[in-house]
């Protein structure tokens, strides 16, 4: 088969790589049908990411249909068409089955090991682990492009930003940074309730999509002061939550400015470099601060809600291509500041 | 009467002052009989906290006896003996009606007033702002003891450290920290169902009096690796929980070491500094992280473990002194290193 192969900083190909076979009887091999490009490879390519080494199939999101399964799986059939998200979960370890997924012990304490400690989505085939727990069987109707986000970015916005932000009926949430992951938060931050969603970034482009996936309010950064106009918008009390999407201590520090006394800062953002934290200023405050690694628990639920036309996560897709252009597809994705891309769709 | 009052930093009196007066309806007038002495109180005697002004009478705890009420209250009567805590609650605004009194926003947007920008309890008498929602009466039976704990750090030890650390039923609790406030944690980890206490100080004497208010296990961070014997204990899990009750960098990074992905670090200490948060490697760990003022919501609920005898705080008293006496007080309780006091009790 074919496969995006990681070969050390920089470096990739699309290449022909022998194809997967079951090692395990919880196993599944998985054609893939649809696949997309996160951000983590574009930090795996830079060489920020070591556990990922030369020769790597990358890629942890992908819509397909079962080739094959071990004999140790009863729920899947040959010819079933799946979710394959990022976190794979053997749902029998303790921190599995205590709704944390996201640190499988199993699996080696990190669930997320697509493109990471093994080989990954963006190729024609996969081998999927605990394919029992760690797929969902899709309904009739459903397009790859209406679940492909559901395998990373909608359910990291909203479970490490919504959720984690313990976000109330009634609340002003700002989302600093509209990037994928930001607009996941925001498409995902009335599911909670939120009563006004402020959207904040330096590019208009993205504060334009901001307000496509339902934020109410967007403020540039680069020529506004955020504090005072979430000031200005809260009647001086700040905002409820604040969903940090970014990764930079700049906007670590933005998000724990914008939020009100006994409110909560979501990291989503991933950061390459400690922040300075002013515990001393803000010990008397009462914010929680949560970081996080998705755990896809909420993936039946979304997928519940897009099966029901609630929720509508296609508009992500901004740009298409087939498998034999993933190379074009790094390049737009990577270089959106002048592409204007959110998510690119690879499919067969 | 006789009050204790603060004339700059490094300097205090115990002097003459004017008797306090009724200044608003819900004011009541509580003549003091018993008062301590806070690490607070010793940050502002070294100028710490600016806020405090010269002239200002200290204290924000007291057990005494009502002497005057305004016009607007009808639930204390002259004679009724009362608790005074730390926090003063309105009620009435938006913070105080969601829980979070630490941040009344009547009373100018932090709770706690008394010593700091009112005039308070370590004096003959005291006035205190919205007494009938900020005072608790005590029931026969028990002693001033038994109770002016209830004023500050055991609400404090309790509601910052045990549950904003969100201690569950099973789990182990790293106390970083047996100072009071932390001997305040370790008191109260097990009433949500703490399996193990692991207290973590530089001094024998602390983890000593760690073991006395309930600790399981004590680990001397100056002699002992704590993460491998944390480690060590869980089976290379790490802690459930870590409570931060010193307040220095140093110990917020060894409070965020201990803890296992998913947990939650509760910083308790009041730090003078900002930490360096590793938030590049924490990222993934699903850690949050709290922060807080007491709000006093579970004094109620304390008062009630001391009066049936599930709860003794009385041993954090290890000096008494009366009211003439409170310098020396002061002397003992900042010189803990050689006293080993661990709270002062000052006392008609």
């Amino acid at each position: 088969m074919k496969a995006l192969v990681y070969h050390g900083p920089g470096q990739k190909a699309w290449e022909e790589v022998p194809d997967p076979t079951i090692q395990h009887p919880r196993d599944a091999i998985v054609r893939v049908e649809t696949t997309t490009i996160c951000g983590t490879d574009l930090h795996i390519l830079k060489g920020d990411v070591p556990a990922v080494t030369p020769g790597r199939i990358l890629g942890h999101e992908a819509v397909g249909v079962v080739e094959e399964v071990g004999s140790g799986i009863d729920n899947l059939q040959v010819g079933d068409r799946v979710l394959v998200p990022a976190i794979t979960t053997c749902a029998l370890c303790e921190p599995c089955r205590n709704g944390l997924p996201s640190h499988c012990e199993t699996v080696g304490g990190i669930g997320w090991i697509f493109g990471h400690l093994i080989d990954g989505t963006q190729a024609e085939k996969v081998r999927v682990p605990f394919a029992d727990t760690s797929t969902h069987k899709l309904a009739e109707g459903v397009t790859d492009e209406d679940v492909i986000f559901l395998a990373d970015i909608l359910p990291t916005g909203f479970e490490i930003g919504v959720l984690y932000g313990n976000v109330q009926v009634g609340d002003t949430v700002v989302v600093v940074g509209a990037g994928p992951v930001g607009l996941a938060s925001i498409a995902t931050a009335a599911l909670k309730g939120a009563a006004r969603i402020i959207a904040v970034d330096l590019a208009d482009s993205r504060l334009q999509a901001a307000t496509e996936f339902g934020a109410d309010v967007t403020i540039n950064s680069g020529s506004e002061d955020v504090v005072e106009r979430v000031k200005a918008l809260t009647d001086g009390r700040l905002a409820d939550v604040a969903i940090e999407a970014v990764g930079i201590p700049a906007t670590f520090t933005l998000a724990s400015q914008v939020v009100r006394p006994g409110g909560t800062v979501a990291n989503v953002g991933v950061h390459g470099a400690p922040v300075e934290f002013p515990i001393n200023d803000l010990w008397i405050s009462n914010i929680t601060f949560t970081t996080g690694l998705v755990n896809g628990n909420t993936v039946p639920a979304l997928l519940k809600l897009i099966q029901s036309g609630r929720l509508d996560v296609k508009k992500f897709a901004t740009h298409h291509f087939t498998f034999d252009q993933v190379l074009d597809a790094y390049d737009t994705f990577a270089n959106a500041g002048e592409t204007n891309a959110l998510k690119v769709v690879i499919a067969r």
